[in-house]
């Protein structure tokens, strides 16, 4: 594939575009605003988010294309080499206000090294989209999972297992224990184009992935986004919220890379909901419907099977 | 001062018991709950929580004596030699509901290194205070600071200096460049009793400071906690409330270290407020209420001079 890093760009501003616009389409009614920004050492995005919708409470759909010189910080805590990087990649987070509706998270990435003559020494993929869910529907558990296993079947039926594996062991809240932040889904990183895999094979696998976020998120969007519910159903969802802040902060890598490297910290600290509770010891009551959610954040299933 | 351990435990949960009843009797309403626990390998604490009061709506006041073996990341990540260590300490997080009362945290804490045949080989004080406003009242920061002044000038006109620039530097949401989580207090650390100021000083210190919170703080509260506020009030305390969570979880060392080595998660993230909540790019209006906390966040004042 020639001109590779134009490929990509492309797709990533490409798929930017149309999820932005099935989001709004489902939305009805908010619209994004986009804030383009310049990293002073090298390229820049496209911040979009989303406020104060029918569906969609807070939420963000953001690209970027940044490049630079490798630095010192880079080489001793990252363990990377060369001389310059580039980073292109897609990140979403959708924040419903309807506690039955689940909040959605994606990010697909490319990411290159380069040596003083400017040749491509290392590349490699990342990306994987999770679902958290405040009340469980199994039906949209099997249909999420379904979706990313049967992308990634296309490709390998080895890669679903391994992919969805890696989510459960990564969005874990290791201070509480094995409980997660949500049901999970796909996550890979670090992946090297090579003789059996090769760079057309992760193109094609991201932008696969990428591709069926719309077909994976918006129909259980579509069949829980007009569900009523209760102040104490909203005060659940903003419990859970608090978890997703906990792990957003407390581990998630990309968060505390961005943040403690300089990174734009408005565009990533819009992963975090609109709002959250923080309660000492709290657990619902057991057998509840709250309670059988947090059950499916403490063990994991074969959604997919 | 001879089992000078026994002195410091018995000074600190004493300390616990006036101050939790002296919050109890300006709240009105809410009563501390008590959770004793104990720690496997070794020690334990009493956390005690109070929430949804007249005044507070969520607060801790927690102490805990635990010791035990040097481990090997206490060695690598901590740069902690000898072979058992000993730590008793306090610490509190008070969140009133009523957007004109100010959030405050304090902590004091003493901790013993030990060789093989139990003999002390280290020992340092730790502590300090910090006020957490929403809106600024001159006078309110003006009485916080001058009454730790006086309490540090009666052991040495250097210390209130000193102290109060060491908390200006520590609680920064470094990630949004220089802005603070309040308008700081002092803060202490790694105080070692030496020739000048031996142990009966940093014990007479941290007593002392520990002694002041009732007087820097209550007074404040008796005088702010019965003013009435708008919805949009309670809102712009949110969003801090939000800042104070991203100190917490992304910088405060205590916490982190706490979380990472398998500590309480309960009673650490008690510190964390009730609700928080998270826009994408707020900032107050210039020259509003809001605008006043703000730039009193960015901007470090002499407020005890």
């Amino acid at each position: 594939m020639t001109n590779f890093k134009d490929t990509w760009i492309a797709y990533i501003q490409n798929l930017q575009n149309s999820i932005c616009a099935a989001i709004e389409a489902e939305d009805g009614v908010a619209l994004f605003k986009e804030d383009e920004w310049q990293r002073p050492e090298g390229g820049g995005g496209k911040t979009r988010v989303i406020a104060n919708g029918n569906v969609f409470e807070k939420g963000g759909v953001n690209t970027s294309v940044v490049y630079g010189e490798v630095t010192d910080p880079m080489r001793t805590q990252l363990g990377i080499s060369g001389d310059n990087w580039f980073a292109c990649g897609l990140s979403i987070v959708l924040h419903p206000s309807n506690p039955f509706v689940p909040t959605i998270h994606c990010n697909y990435r490319m990411f290159e090294l380069y040596n003083k003559n400017g040749d491509v020494i290392d590349r490699w993929f990342g990306g994987g989209t999770d679902l958290t869910p405040y009340y469980l529907f199994e039906d949209d558990a099997v249909h999420f999972h379904k979706t990313y296993k049967a992308v990634c079947d296309k490709f390998d039926t080895a890669l679903y297992p391994e992919f969805k594996n890696n989510c459960d062991e990564y969005f874990v809240n290791s201070h509480r224990g094995k409980e997660r932040r949500g049901i999970g889904g796909i996550f890979y990183d670090y992946c090297r184009p090579g003789k059996d895999r090769d760079i057309e094979f992760w193109f094609g696998l991201g932008s696969g992935c990428g591709n069926a976020l719309i077909d994976s998120y918006l129909p259980i969007v579509a069949r829980r986004k007009s569900l009523p519910y209760t102040a104490d159903q909203k005060f659940w969802q903003e419990i859970r919220r608090g978890r997703y802040v906990e792990f957003n902060l407390v581990h998630d890598r990309g968060t505390l890379f961005g943040l403690k490297t300089n990174g734009r910290t408005e565009s990533i600290l819009m992963s975090l909901p609109p709002t959250a509770r923080f309660e000492y010891e709290y657990k619902p009551v057991v057998g509840s419907e709250e309670d059988k959610l947090w059950q499916a954040c403490l063990h994991v299933r074969d959604w997919a099977k």
